[in-house]
This record gives C-alpha cells, sequence and structure tokens, in this order.
C-alpha cells in the first residue's frame, strides 16, 4: 500500500503532510533541513523548524535570528533548498525555491506576535550566535528583545520532488511550477 | 543532564554517535542528509544510508548510483556537507568536507562485496535514475548487474559542528582539522 497511487495523489500528500509538519511538533516534517549556499561557495545545512505553510503561494515560512550565518547567504543569494524526510513513512520530499527574509514588516510582526515567549528568548542572546566564547552561555531569560534580530524566512518553492520507498518499487515524481500555476507533474526513475 | 559537558567529550560522543547510526538502522544518524552543489550553483540535498565510518581517518562512507544526480555534481565540485539530527536527543550535526567518487578500485570493490542483494537491486534499475516515465517502475529482481554503476562516496572532514538543545541554553561546539589533526576546537554561541 502506497501513500499516493497517482500524481495528484502525491502532490496533495506532500502538501498535506507540509501543513501536518507545521502543525504536529512530534512529527519528523517539523524540523526540515535547509540547504544554503555558504559564503566560500560550498553548501551549509542546518534544522529549522516548520512554522508555516501556505498552500497557496507556496510558501514555507522558518524562523531565524539575523545574526546568523543563513541570513547573510540568502541575502547574497536566495536560492536555497529544503529537505523533510519521515523513517516511518519512508518518503522524502525535496523541495527548491528562493527565499525572502522579513524583520521589519508586517510578515514578521505577524509572526512575532504570534511566538511563544519560550520560542523569543533565544533571539535574546548576545553576543551574536556562531561567536566563540570561552564556555556555553546560560540560555537567555528575555523575552521581549530580541524582537530587533528577529526574522522570517519565506520560501517559495518552485520545485518539489517525492520519493516514496517500498520493496516493490520506490516511487518518485517530480512537480515544478511557473507563473501560471503547476508547470510539471511527472513520475521519474527512482 | 546534558550528553557531554566538555569538548572533548562532545567530539567523543559525535564520533561515537556516527558509528552507532552505521551500525544501527534505527538510529536517526542512519539517514543523514547530503548537502551538493547543483549543475545551476543552488543546493541540492537528499537522504542517505551511513554506511561506513572511519575516526581516523576521518571518512563516512556512503553509496550511490553514478548516474546520480549527486555524482555529477560531485565531480564537479566535491565540497560537499552533511547534516544528522535526533530528535529525542535533540542533538544536530553538521559536516563539512570533501568527497571523492569510487567505482573501480578496492573501495568499491569491498563496499560492493559486503553489500546485501536487496541492496544491490536498486542499482539494475533501467532507465537511469532520474529519467522521466510515463509509469513508476517496479523494483528491478536483479542482484548484480548494477556493480558497473555502483559508486561509493568518501566524505572526508574537517569540520564538525555540535548543537545540542535545552531548555537551560543550548550547547554549540565547533571542531576543526587540518594536516596535523585537530586544529580548532571551541565553543560557539548557539
Amino acid at each position: 500500500m502506497m501513500l499516493a497511487e497517482t500524481l495528484e495523489a502525491c502532490q496533495a500528500e506532500a502538501f498535506r503532510r507540509l501543513a501536518r509538519g507545521v502543525a504536529d511538533r512530534l512529527c519528523p516534517f517539523h524540523t526540515p533541513t535547509l540547504a544554503t549556499i555558504g559564503d566560500d561557495g560550498a553548501p551549509e545545512l542546518r534544522t529549522l523548524v516548520l512554522r508555516g505553510f501556505d498552500p497557496a503561494a507556496r510558501t514555507l515560512r522558518l524562523h531565524t535570528d539575523a545574526r546568523s550565518g543563513k541570513v547573510a547567504e540568502l541575502s547574497r543569494d536566495p536560492r536555497c533548498a529544503l529537505h523533510l524526510y519521515d523513517p516511518a513513512a519512508k518518503l522524502q520530499l525535496r523541495i527548491a525555491g528562493r527565499a525572502s527574509v522579513h524583520g521589519e514588516d508586517a510578515v514578521a510582526d505577524a509572526a512575532w506576535a504570534a511566538s511563544r515567549p519560550f520560542s523569543r528568548m533565544c533571539y535574546a542572546i548576545l553576543p551574536a550566535p556562531g561567536t566563540q566564547v570561552d564556555a556555553p552561555p546560560p540560555a537567555p531569560r528575555d523575552a521581549e528583545s530580541g524582537r530587533g534580530v528577529f526574522r522570517v524566512i519565506l520560501l517559495r518553492f518552485d520545485r518539489l520532488e517525492w520519493l516514496e520507498l517500498a520493496a516493490g518499487g520506490h516511487r518518485r515524481a517530480r512537480f515544478a511550477w511557473g507563473e501560471d500555476g503547476l508547470s510539471e507533474s511527472c513520475w521519474l526513475v527512482p
């Protein structure tokens, strides 16, 4: 029994699982991996929390700190990729698109307003993330002073690959979108 | 209670968990994410199975198909990154280094000889992985004919970042190696 039998069902199931990844903190899709191009041109990747998904706009929302390496990297090259893997479902999604970074606009204001105090605290850390220190710093206690460095990453994707592993034959499908919506939908050899 | 209290303990625990990732198929470190630079310069990433780890050489072993995009990508730019995340342990490892691809040498012969028939079958698939097809192809039944396209990726890493999440304060550490061994070992602001 595969998760989806048709291309349409694969796309619908991928979108359904992205939405569940936002809502369900225990779901593996809650913590995807974001890849960017580092300042030396080599790839960089790290876990982020999937905070939002707008299926109509095909945007995924992630939160970060203005002082993080990924903000600098996305400013230089907004092309990025997101990877999600559910070992129990044996399902991988590979997503590619471009990111915009929001700090002082309504997107960031809304995300900050909806965030919990515990989540806000990490943005209050000093000195900046990635700074070398003599000992691990304690967790910040201040939930509000981090607003200035809080950033929202909106990843608008135009490519999605579905890969479901199964003993009877893996299933791999590619979806791409252009200005007029879905432009490609096909099976690939896995 | 943190997984490791000192820099030395972080490095030892990271290496121990890489070894466990090879041996334990149920461990999240068994299926890391590999990032490469795609042919358009944007990042590409996908799940692979961690097949081997040589701590003395700092090499991680992964298997792939000569016809896959990642082999072409690593031929153009061997710089790559590997990401491992254990949600239960709240531990992330970020690994960076350079990959070599092996097909017709002792490294590949040994890896093929040690692989199971079930693992060998996927290399027998036709046409090449990534080819557009009208319907998902069935799983190949032939365990031997794939040897010609079987490839080993050896990722030799020179940088490793440890990140352990904890309510009392996250712990982040960076390790780097040069020609004479460990060249950097420090705490970072998380």
